[in-house]
């Protein structure tokens, strides 16, 4: 089961670019809930990188193939590189939230559908092939939030993880079908895209549940 | 070092079924644990996730070998049936928490030794193959807490874990004698069931450490 | 992509001992936090271990190999008999904290170039090298810290990642050089302890970060 270089996959000349500036822009989220919990910069530069990377990683370790950033070393650099422009610029960044959240958007846009696809080529049942897709978008933030000793953000307010869900149910629909080129991929990013950007706009999510009596402890 | 598929496992054809049980009760543990903590439905279907398939993963990602759960669908299915079953009659559901509690003593049971089991056949030392089987069966429960942002339950109150590994223990010595057929894994069961039984109707526990001084960070 | 075995490591031939010993003072400080959190033994007994094999394992996960620990029972027995000698002498094994202090920052020195020296080994870009050494020496404590319910005290306060890179780097530009034989090891680890002990006793620290306004929430 080889593993096949990122190259091979059938979708945009853009996915190398969208790759890093996904991963800089995640590497940056981390840096600042880092911050924000006052570590100091080796710890920055850990949460960073697996907020960044963490969910490819567990991805690939699912997958039973060593992860891309352990072969390649752009993926690390540009991990670091975002934390010291960060930590140098920090009160601008923060300014610029707005175009960070669209290029966060498109990121985890991208993660879910490339991760979704790798999974399929390496023989994965498409049902568990969208979970390792939205695996690849969200875990990253997961481990971040864990790390910094919080309940996962994204169980407490569903964020992306639906979108993701429903432009990978729309990949998987049209690559099957199949739709061909990078007719697939593109309408499936757009899909994830207008569902988290109206998400957040019109404030939808799940309602909590409710604690009743006392779980059961098994 | 091909991975044989559970059916050559020397053990009862019941396997399959209490493969899929296992999975379903630990995955309604999950779900009630995310409902107390007022997580979202889809926080509760990760935890629930986790809660159930996440022993067996670490135990396969440690085989090197691909998890179970990413090879075939129904494992995902089930946890995915019990969550909505879990959230829709949720008040049912913890009326039977004593029914539940046994068909969980048999998950448990079931899980160390087919985890054991596994172990061995991939060419695992005994002793590591014990540790194998019960960290397939507790794990679950251990991550299930990091995430909901409690210090492991099992590392306070040691509830199954010596249970599993008597169990596991036993069925070493009757495999490696050889003691033939399905004997080695229907008494180990039975010992981890028993003892189970027996720790929680008598409160068995080891006493709680002291902490004394403080402890040395390294 | 054959695993090596580590007697094939160009280094010198108390590297299995030293192995032995730094699992063991790990160990020893896995057991210690966990009686400071109240923990029972068998939780201690699993605090010890990811504290003592956690680096390693995740070192051999991402490098796609079975970690040592579940190929020869030498390591996990060292972690049983440090645990048992832990509880039995408590209140000794406190008195000698400095001994194990020198012990435990040989520790983390050895394997931060064994780890090191094996992802080379792999196939692993230098770069990525070193970041496997320092994660092989480090990721141990950071998951002990989370087990536990902590933020992981090294993202607060950096304590010895920073000699490990320094250490790692150099030991990287002699072996690329190359400088022959056991001189790249020697030098390396030696400059870790200096650059720990250093950084202990004269309190060297990064400056932690200031949280400024709230961070952005991806």
């Amino acid at each position: 089961m080889p593993q096949l270089p990122i190259s091979e996959l059938p979708v945009s000349a853009l996915i190398p670019a969208i790759d890093i500036i996904g991963t800089f822009v995640f590497a940056i989220s981390g840096t600042l809930t880092a911050a924000s919990k006052k570590l100091d910069p080796f710890g920055a530069s850990v949460i960073a990188f697996v907020t960044a990377l963490g969910g490819g990683t567990l991805r690939d370790v699912l997958l039973d193939v060593r992860p891309v950033w352990v072969q390649e070393e752009k993926l690390l650099i540009t991990v670091f590189v975002s934390v010291m422009v960060t930590l140098l610029f920090r009160q601008k960044v923060e300014k610029y939230r707005k175009t960070m959240f669209l290029f966060d958007t498109l990121g985890i846009a991208m993660f879910t559908i490339l991760g979704l696809e790798k999974a399929l080529r390496f023989g994965v049942p498409p049902l568990i092939a969208l979970v390792m897709g939205v695996v690849s978008a969200v875990f990253g933030g997961v481990v971040r939030d864990i790390l910094c000793n919080d309940i996962p953000l994204i169980f407490r307010r569903e964020i992306y993880a639906t979108a993701c869900l429903a432009g990978g149910v729309a990949y998987l629909l049209m690559r099957l079908a199949p739709v061909p080129g990078e007719v697939p991929m593109t309408v499936a990013v757009g899909i994830i895209i207008v569902i988290r950007l109206l998400a957040v706009r019109l404030k939808w999510a799940f309602p909590n549940l409710k604690p009743e009596e006392e779980n059961i402890s098994l």
